[in-house]
């Protein structure tokens, strides 16, 4: 390391901000800067739009919204006193939107970056809002310098990033918000050490962290230096204040040009050094956050993500109790675990709700399920309630009772007695369908697709199953009834019926849904790849047929690559 | 008009493509080039992404999808012999996908265009999809230049169209998916007469008609002279083919430029010249189409738009039947006659469900509504099905018969058997609720608020009783029962219940909405127009709380300028 180089003691602040509340959110930023302040740090940097939670969508469009962000975003720069504060906002003018930064110091606003690279696929629709900006900040510390970007401007390179290293930049700070998928952490290890090594600079990533709606903001922001060596780490799920001492390489003191290229811009973007004062820390702290780099096993990793997103989801909106639909199977037996991890035993109502089909098993397992977590389960029996549509119904509909119209009956039999208990407890209703079911539709709409919100929506069935084990075998204990997870899957809405029945094996079914949803691999390929033709065909046949359904499904925690929702938007009427 | 003009029979095939279906598209396509070649035209001009529908939405991420756009636009190539086609596409190269239109002319391709200006507002994603094309088209026929372009990009001004003018076009021809809302024509008429005027030339627009899931393209194709008089138009909301005889002044025989500037882009634009050969006809037709401007009563223009809308759904989707809950209020009654005007009365089913609160004015005037419109009703009561709920809830929760939780109750055991109907018959359940009721929740989720398609969605109260009055006044017969356009307002789940129990008078709701959702009025601001401001934040509150209710609801008919839906995207979770 550079023997002149600059010390700089750094905090990344991974909060959790909640969408529109700003009140809130300052306060969280607010006492956050105490905290890196108090602890001797330079720079405190929190994630983008952390002042107004991400992603605030057409909020946007809200004239009301702009101007709660430039009010509440001058206390931020207020309270920068003997420190300098980096805080994502939305900056507006007249007639444009930005996705920004505040550089602030000793109380005042010294300079706002907007955000050049804007997203606008997958779950994204950046272009939508905001203005793209046209500058390149620099942020001077004694003689280092460092670049700030925000979020997609380091995954974009060559990029703004390439340009402020270009220009002397021996640190990159990037403050983002980059939504959960499976093994994301790793994908943006990768990138980083990219970015760090191509550069030859540290980069200091802080991400946001928390649930909003479908979307799993993780944290687990970092610190990686030149080498491509992770060197610090934030917790993941997670709030967590990352303190870390920096030594920057000072610049030679060249000029620095009042324009500058970034690749793929034809005009040159204006230069904009920002002078900070509180440069240096007198000794070295201890670093906070762990080291290097932590994999969680996969399971662990979805399963904390779906806690939060739960409880986010839940406390958010203001409630606190949930109520479950227990059946004896594994999905809502995995459901409730993620609800009790997520708001406790004495938040969470279980209604086992048997018909004819029910079998014995299925009650000894949903009620030993409930025990295992410590929640309360109550029975309410549908065959009276079914008895009486039937009898009402047949003078009209003579076959009323056979087929897909009994066991839809059923199923919306329990959907209206678990509304009814939501009505009156005021419990949200959690939904358990898990993604094979939802892809192929091989649910009831408005019966067990009822709830205010579905914990498992993106979880493929097989996953279910592991996630279920794994917990059983992590916590040394039984957290899923044994009995649950060794029974084959059943919807038991007719006699000794077996999803196997209807659907190809779980394991089969979603390999396909895997290659064909979140790949959007062609039938052909996919046959080509070892899986029978008729199967494939089917497969996706039933994918297009259920789309109407899930137009109408509960939101629900996006956990892979490319989930149901606003991450894929099929047509519903669609001859192709 | 120049003297030395160069003769063109135009043809504006307004066709209704199915998303998707390029087989059917193309037939569609086929014929019509045959049409236009016997009516010696010289040039067909299709609407926007006319092969494939619009829009084709993450259709347009499927590899399959792409190759397909790709050999059937080779087929439309392939049938113009004699005659001048232009037809939009999809285009695309190794990595990027272009919204194309096609000129092809004596059975060869001879030129693909791509929209520069792509549309990312609104229920628009196109940057999505999309990579703006960066050339400038001239269609020369004989010494006459006309200039090509697609949908936004004669939005944007100045602009592409403005380009292609100063190069020397006398004509634009502009291809577009132009989605409707009320009093659209009006905007594209203002629009277009800017821009024939603007530009001293004539301006030919064609668009597409249909319904596809929540949006409709109505048509109404038109060209407009540099005078900016509408001189001829296609039918709203139906399939048309305007012939129109153009003479097109000629352009002074100067060199046209390698490349030419369009407003905004840095870069300048390579301008292509296409020579069609093609370019006269021996004698005037009479044009086909009315001629001028031509405003239908709004409550007219809703009605076409919402029939257009249902039969598109209903058909596009497969399905020939639905069924439709009639309470005897008026939101049933004009669904009713939306369904019976698109479909045909025997292809409509009612079921009349009354419980103890409902009236026998509602009977009665159920069951001549029915009759009116020459559909069946069958009566199915749901109060012993409720008995028995009420029977077997009780023990748990003793004041399950009381408050919302009975009202809810009674209403999902009406959306099951609409359901339990639609399961055994293959009918489609039309869903009955208008704007207003969505906007603040006044609705049951999985009571009132099932269905395959929401024909009401987005119409507010007062416009479904305009459309009813209307109706009734312009048909000359009750379409419309008498006694259901004068009765209150009321959902009969509790005794002697009025909507206006709960909510502000319709008059005022359906403003403060209009003000709020529509044009995004800041609340002090809708106070300051002379609206109570308990009434506001009341309104205001219970539409922000009611967002979780609207992502579960079917989808419906976009008839106002912000509809619910991917019009409006507002997060779930917000406590701005």
């Amino acid at each position: 390391m550079d023997k002149s180089g600059q010390q700089l003691r750094l905090c990344l602040a991974q909060i959790n901000s909640t969408v529109g509340d700003l009140e809130g959110n300052l306060a969280k930023i607010l006492a956050a800067i105490d905290t890196a302040r108090t602890s001797g740090c330079s720079l405190v940097a929190f994630p983008e739009l952390a002042l107004c939670g991400y992603p605030p969508e057409d909020l946007l469009l809200n004239k009301s919204f702009l101007k709660a962000n430039a009010k509440y975003i001058k206390k931020v720069a207020a309270h920068s006193q003997g420190i300098a504060v980096i805080c994502g906002f939305v900056g507006s003018s007249a007639d444009r939107v930005f996705n920004s930064a505040l550089v602030a110091e000793d109380g005042k606003a010294l300079y706002t970056y907007s955000k050049v690279a804007l997203p606008n696929y997958g779950v994204f629709d950046e272009k939508r809002y905001f203005t793209p900006g046209s500058e390149i900040p620099l942020l001077k510390f004694g003689e280092a310098l460092a670049g700030l970007n925000i979020c997609e401007d380091i995954w974009i390179c060559p990029g703004i990033t390439e340009s402020q290293a270009s220009l002397g930049a021996r640190l990159i700070l990037n403050t983002s918000a980059s939504p959960y998928h499976m093994r994301r952490v790793e994908e943006r290890i990768d990138l980083l050490r990219d970015r760090a090594q191509r550069n030859n600079c540290h980069v200091a990533y802080v991400n946001l962290v928390g649930g909003q709606d479908e979307l799993i903001f993780d944290g687990a922001s970092m610190v990686v230096n030149p080498a491509g060596k992770v060197i610090a780490g934030a917790e993941a799920f997670a709030e967590d204040m990352l303190v870390i001492d920096l030594e920057i390489p000072t610049t030679a003191a060249e000029e620095i040009p009042a324009t500058a290229s970034v690749a793929d811009h034809e005009e040159p973007f204006r230069v904009k050094v920002v002078n900070l004062n509180s440069s240096g820390v007198a000794e070295k702290a201890s670093k906070a956050g762990h080291s290097g780099e932590r994999q969680l096993p996969l399971a662990e990793e979805v399963f904390r993500a779906l806690v939060l997103g739960t409880r986010d989801y839940i406390q958010k909106n203001g409630f606190s109790n949930v109520v479950i639909g227990l059946s004896g199977g594994i999905d809502s037996a995995l459901t409730l675990a993620v609800a009790v991890e997520a708001l406790g035993a004495d938040s969470v109502h279980c209604i086992f709700m048997p018909s004819q089909f029910t079998s014995e098993l299925s009650f000894t397992a949903a009620e030993r399920q409930a025990r295992l977590l410590g929640c309360r389960m109550e029975t309410i029996p549908i065959d009276e309630i079914y008895n009486v549509y039937v009898r009402e119904l047949k003078p009209h509909y003579p076959r009323i009772a056979t087929g897909l119209t009994s066991e839809n009956l059923q199923a919306r039999i329990r959907g209206n007695i678990l509304m009814a208990y939501s009505n009156r407890s005021g419990a949200i209703v959690l939904n358990t369908s898990n993604k094979s079911e939802a892809a192929v539709g091989y649910t009831t709409l408005y019966g067990d697709m009822v709830g205010g919100f579905a914990v498992l929506k993106d979880i493929p069935k097989t996953l279910v199953f592991e996630i279920s084990r794994y917990l059983n075998k992590s916590r040394s204990r039984e957290v899923i009834a044994e009995e649950i997870i060794a029974r084959p899957p059943t919807a038991e809405l007719k006699a000794d019926q077996a999803d196997s029945d209807s659907l190809p094996p779980y394991e089969v079914l979603d390999e396909i849904l895997r290659l064909y949803v979140e790949l959007d691999t062609e039938e052909a390929e996919i046959v080509r790849l070892g899986f029978e033709r008729k199967t494939v065909k089917r497969v996706i046949a039933m994918v297009r047929a259920a789309e109407y359904k899930r137009r109408q499904s509960p939101p629900g925690i996006k956990v892979t690559p490319r989930a149901f929702g606003r991450d894929r938007r099929w047509p519903i009427t669609n001859r192709f």
